[in-house]
């Protein structure tokens, strides 16, 4: 039997355990040797229900590990450009959660590291490989719609989170719209070239307080001369709101969220259906096993990550943007 | 038997002769004993099937009938303004179609003429009259959602008009935008305070050269607080696209297209269903009838139009606000 | 101008007036001159409304009219093939609502004197118009399913009608499902060879004690090979519900339901939209017009009838093989 | 750690590498010890990859390893009494692929052997344990439709099987509707007391020769009063259809299929959207691993199984009863 690849995952949180179960039950090939994370003692008993050899609570015990070829990184975001920058330097092949870095010089440091060590380097976003998502950006690419006119994403949590996790965030354009930006890029294939961003505090005060928005319809104008405008709420009352419409001169595509079950009730008060899927990780659940198979056949195959470094600054620079356009009230060019 | 109400319709184009069959079709009690229109050889046969008594090419005898209580001004949207002074100087009650004029100081007059004569005085906003769109106003008003966040608006059109009759339309945003800036205020119930047009010519090059855009994404914000989206373009191969999309804070409401059946296909190639209803007269067949009843209704009871003149102007100022704000490529207050 | 073609409508309940309404208003060739009902006086009003010059309490008079040249028979189903005959031999054009009797013996008489008198004769099958139903039926002659294997109508009242209704109605095949056996007829172009009716009271006791049932799955073989099922209930507490499945060797075809607005209302608790259309009238209201156009049609082109006699005796036939096959509990052939 | 339940897999072809799979990853304390199947040299790759210890090509040898817990039965139909019984009497706990027979006889006989030991014995009809059907059980138990009054199952394959493969099959009732008569069981918590089959060969002419039929509207009495009707069809060339629509005297309930994606693609041409899910590996994925679940939950809380040996035998008796009543024309009663 050939020798399994050897991945330590750096970040145990929500994230994290999904990475590492999904490789442990999804790919005989790949060994989760070890994980590490700064409460390393809860997360004891999981690990070893997975099998995973070794808990760390200090990362670079996984950075220093030469049996070790891949890390994943799901660590807090400030941690993200530095331990790429490690794991590279070190010969690993790197999936990094998003965003790289809220900085845009310390995700340029760590892309540099990335090309220098010539190792594979992959950004979690997750939700292009979602299977919805997937077969309308395969349709744009095959022409169906001709060419694009109008691009629109819904975006909208189901609950908003604490202020305490606001004040962290980065902002709800780089927290929580960065996935949408990556969305439109990934759709489109073009680049934004400038944001408007039309925004309030309509869910909870505290979220304002914080110095966040909660509301938001983002217009974009893009390369390839299409407009685009993404609609985010922290709070959707009827669950997790995931939907895209596209205009093209030959067409349109819509993109309805998928629910628990196609049950309908019909009574004599209401004709009712099934909500939306309420949570991320259930809603998502197949993109994250995806994007992993996806990172290690490049690994594999020796191929180009299909989520890059590009795609990894570009939402950030976008998200910077759409901060300043909401400050100042304008319309801001990525160029500027 | 009661005296019949006496009807001169001014304008006998398309939309002139939909409400003058409705009229002679569905109120007993109204009668249409004229019609005027410059090609008046043209109408005859129809204004005699309808057993319209009189076909003028002159609107002003009309004006002059003594016996005529109402007009419904359906001619060029350049006569709109003066033909309601004369009438409203005449002492008739006023349905006009949409926009009053293009110029405020025109619409002032006109709505000051109309004040003063105290003539009922109607704009033919139809939409806000179709079953569908009703019956968003009615929920959000009910108190079901909440309080509005996020308004949208999509309205395509099924094909683009041709470049000449672009030229004398006003430009997108006052000639069919007008629809959804009145929709926003009949749905909000909250007024528009800025105004960002993201717009691009994206169907047809000649619409750019005749000074105009097809294809738009317009931000709004309005004084209760909500942020709004037009989504417009000059054509949708698939039919015309008329829906809407409301946020609010305890719920969401969507509204999708009419369409002619329910029926679906099924077959090994694909699963397919009934595009849109393509034409305005058919999509919107309902509310041209629906908006006279409640004209009629108002001069029956003597009670106040449920499309006032302010109605009237105000979608007219978004529009200009609109133009300007994609002339100079910046949010564009209302106020300023 | 021609002289309008003259009507005569017998029998002015809610089907009877229906059809005067849409003659008045949608045909202005033609002119409803009297009509009759046993309960003269209280038509009267409604009769002046759409300048109906005579209201007869004899249906004869207008039998004897010479100037009539159409009757339409919407009196008891009782009288129908009684009426019919007379009309037929004062030689005018019968529309007849459906069945045109229950007695076999007197359907037949009926026919021949349609026949020996070489008028038109259409019955009021309305639902073969419906623009839900004519699309299947249109996709079906296409070929679009290739050859029909399994064909289902699924036709459920909202509520039942009263006991007392249920004893004069001739029981729930002849007074209900006779709809659907015409619309199996119509969408297959196939004729019935077998029936085998499973059937209980499951609504209302009182109904089965006036000796009907008021829910059953009828079973059908045609002669095309292809079999069926019929659905059936007096109540369904959600609305009128009434929908066709369809499928072939090449596809499947399918029905949803009419509904009032397309509007979805999404909120914490659960996402609802429409029921469908309550009331047959409301549900089926441009069927009648269309049936009676058609039936107009065929006068003026002097061309046959689209629901011809044949087409209302078959009904009746497979009605009474299922009334029999729900009392012996066994398959009913229609040759026995 | 606890000692891990071992399990060994009997019939190793498509739905036993199902079952493997799905125990391996995803039940920690469970442990696939053997495999046995007649082709042992074609699968030993395959249970390598699943670190199966041993692969035998008979499988007594899993019945006399005193180590192993349970057997999980899927080989051919034939052998599924006479397995049940041996694994009984070894004592272990049984899950057993639908039909344990088609012999009544062999049928009790099984689950004597199963009584008498004392060990778990669980059914494979897995689709108890779909998402849609299962909340469609749930809701009817819970009252929110009233009484039962018509329940409704679509069940159609894409595509029909060889005529070799009809030959051995038992037959459409008892090879494919059998799940469906469990599916009204679970659905309705009533027993069938009569069935009526109304069947045909529409597919294709080789199913036919070989005696059995394609095309099936089976009509059900069922215990409380309800009716019923499955509708069957070898071949959907649009895919797996698989849906379920209740009536009851409180409200309806109906299931739609599962689609791989919500895309819809609106062209000039079309409204399209996405086809049901083909396969019914890829349609029932889910319930293959929740009816595991369920059923090792049985062993360890040493509770009743959800699918018991009366679950097992009941189907296959209406099947019988279908037969007779296809071959015979008529009704039968289940008590005949």
């Amino acid at each position: 039997m050939e020798k399994k690849i050897q991945v330590g995952v750096i970040g145990a949180g929500r994230i994290g355990k999904i990475h590492a179960n999904n490789i442990v039950k999804s790919f005989p090939n790949v060994e989760v040797k070890a994980v590490a994370d700064i409460y390393a003692d809860q997360i004891k008993d999981w690990a070893a229900s997975l099998n995973i050899q070794h808990v760390y609570s200090d990362y670079k015990k996984i950075i220093n590990d030469k049996e070790i070829d891949v890390v994943i990184i799901c660590s807090s975001t400030d941690t993200h450009s530095r331990i790429t920058i490690e794991a590279a330097q070190a010969g690993k092949h790197i999936f990094c959660e998003k965003p790289i870095d809220f900085d845009i010089d310390r995700i340029h440091e760590a892309l540099d590291a990335v090309k220098k060590a010539g190792v594979k380097f992959q950004v979690g976003f997750n939700r292009r490989f979602d299977h919805n998502f997937k077969k309308v950006r395969d349709l744009i690419q095959s022409g169906a719609i001709g060419n694009l006119q109008i691009v629109k994403v819904i975006s909208r949590d189901p609950a908003p989170p604490s202020a305490e996790y606001i004040k962290v965030s980065g902002g709800m354009f780089l927290d929580m719209t960065i996935h949408d930006f990556d969305m439109v890029r990934y759709l489109t294939g073009s680049e934004v070239t400038e944001v408007y961003a039309n925004a309030a505090v309509l869910v909870d005060k505290a979220i304002g307080e914080a110095g966040d928005v909660d509301t938001a319809l983002i217009s974009l104008k893009f390369k390839n001369g299409a407009i685009g405008m993404i609609d985010n709420c922290r709070q959707a009352v009827y669950g997790y709101d995931q939907r895209i419409e596209i205009l093209g001169t030959q067409g349109g595509l819509s993109v309805a969220n998928d629910t628990p079950t196609t049950v309908v009730l019909s009574t004599e008060s209401a004709v009712t259906q099934d909500k939306p899927k309420y949570f991320f990780l259930e809603r998502y659940l197949e993109s994250y096993e995806a994007e992993m198979q996806e990172f290690f056949n490049s690994i594999i195959n020796n191929t180009d990550t299909v989520v890059s470094g590009i795609d990894g600054l570009k939402p950030v620079l976008i998200g910077l943007a759409a901060n300043r356009s909401y400050q100042e009230g304008r319309p801001v060019k990525l160029a500027e």
